[in-house]
């Protein structure tokens, strides 16, 4: 790996960090958002702000026409977007099949294009309980194809694949980090839902680390 | 595998000898087409065309805004098509990166979204001399990858990959197909160029066969 990574950065509480940790280690970086028609599209706006914000140059791919491909994923389509935990077999609804596979191939094509080497993606824990497309296999053979997608090899950096969601922020509150500047919540609506599932897992994140959550809810989550 | 596949289905003579296959045998198939920008789009037309001929269903997928990552190929910029064989150095240029993992991601997203586990295409070994991601290498190391994007194993087709171009024209008139159908030519204009390299390898292709050949191009590339 070289200090010049493409970073896919979704605008979520995830990516942010990790796009303030390769900064923080002073590697150069690019950023790739995607629409690929969630509902949840506010999270480029929160994405283009805080690149503008860090002068990190963003490019957002609009990939809505791909949506006529996967019209059941409850992120995509009219189909609600369940309460819960990830680790309900319900929230298997929020799957667009091989989003990430698709999101890292046009990562690793760009980072060709522009001679860097390596694709970093904020893969975690949690994600993979529901998500096939994050587990720690996926990545593993991922990593050994991106060997040979080239003349070249690419590397694929997912430093957070071990940890939970509740180690990702305690990372961030250790970088200092404002995250107010992302959007996470599935649903997309004025203010976060506090009960999808990645709401879920973010409101257990900022219990574990005993944190004030910068994060507006639509509602009064700790029944103050 | 089963008897049901997405095929990715350029319009061009390997696509076409691959999905003309796959229907001699009952197998179920569903085509993918992108528009990724190129400037032989002309095989698109040629593609439409032959599916609603053969009753497959069929997409085309606008993947333009993608070409705002990869400026750099002569199949998607203002950069001339060189001419010449597929193995001189200088065909590197038509290179989109990563295209065809691009491409098979996608297209492994459809299959699992229509509960089909068989993604189909044509690779041939003409290409992995200048295209990395049609090596045979490739291929394994992405079908190592597909067993585990889904829950269930997504598996890949490539029956040409250590086929000639000759060779797939040879099986092309065992099933007697009309190749006037299909679209190859890089340069997507009026008439086939007979000198990029798709033109020069399938020249050498019917040449090879001594069969006459049914493509138009612009010289007398025969010399007639």
């Amino acid at each position: 790996m070289t200090n010049k990574r493409v970073i896919i950065y979704s605008g979520g509480m995830d990516s942010f960090t990790l796009l303030n940790l390769y900064l923080s280690r002073g590697i150069e970086v690019q950023a790739l958002s995607f629409d690929y028609g969630q509902k949840h599209k506010k999270e480029l706006r929160f994405a283009k702000n805080v690149c503008e914000d860090l002068k990190v140059p963003h490019k957002i791919i609009d990939l809505s026409s791909i949506n006529q491909l996967f019209g059941k994923s409850a992120l995509t389509s009219d189909i609600d977007v369940p309460n819960g935990h990830y680790t309900d077999s319900s929230m298997r609804i929020t799957i667009v099949p091989n989003r990430n596979m698709i999101l890292l191939a046009l990562a690793m094509g760009y980072a060709i294009s522009i001679n860097f080497n390596t694709v970093g993606y904020a893969a975690h824990s949690g994600d993979s309980t529901v998500y096939p497309d994050c587990r720690p296999l996926f990545v593993d053979r991922l990593r050994y194809l991106a060997e040979v997608i080239d003349y070249n090899r690419i590397y694929i950096d997912a430093p957070f694949l071990h940890y939970s969601k509740a180690e990702i922020l305690s990372k961030g509150i250790e970088l200092k980090l404002d995250y107010s500047k992302t959007w996470s919540c599935y649903k997309g609506g004025a203010k976060a839902c506090g009960r999808c599932g990645t709401c879920v897992e973010g409101l257990e994140a900022v219990a574990m680390n005993e944190v004030r959550d910068p994060i507006n809810y639509e509602e009064d989550v700790y029944g103050d």
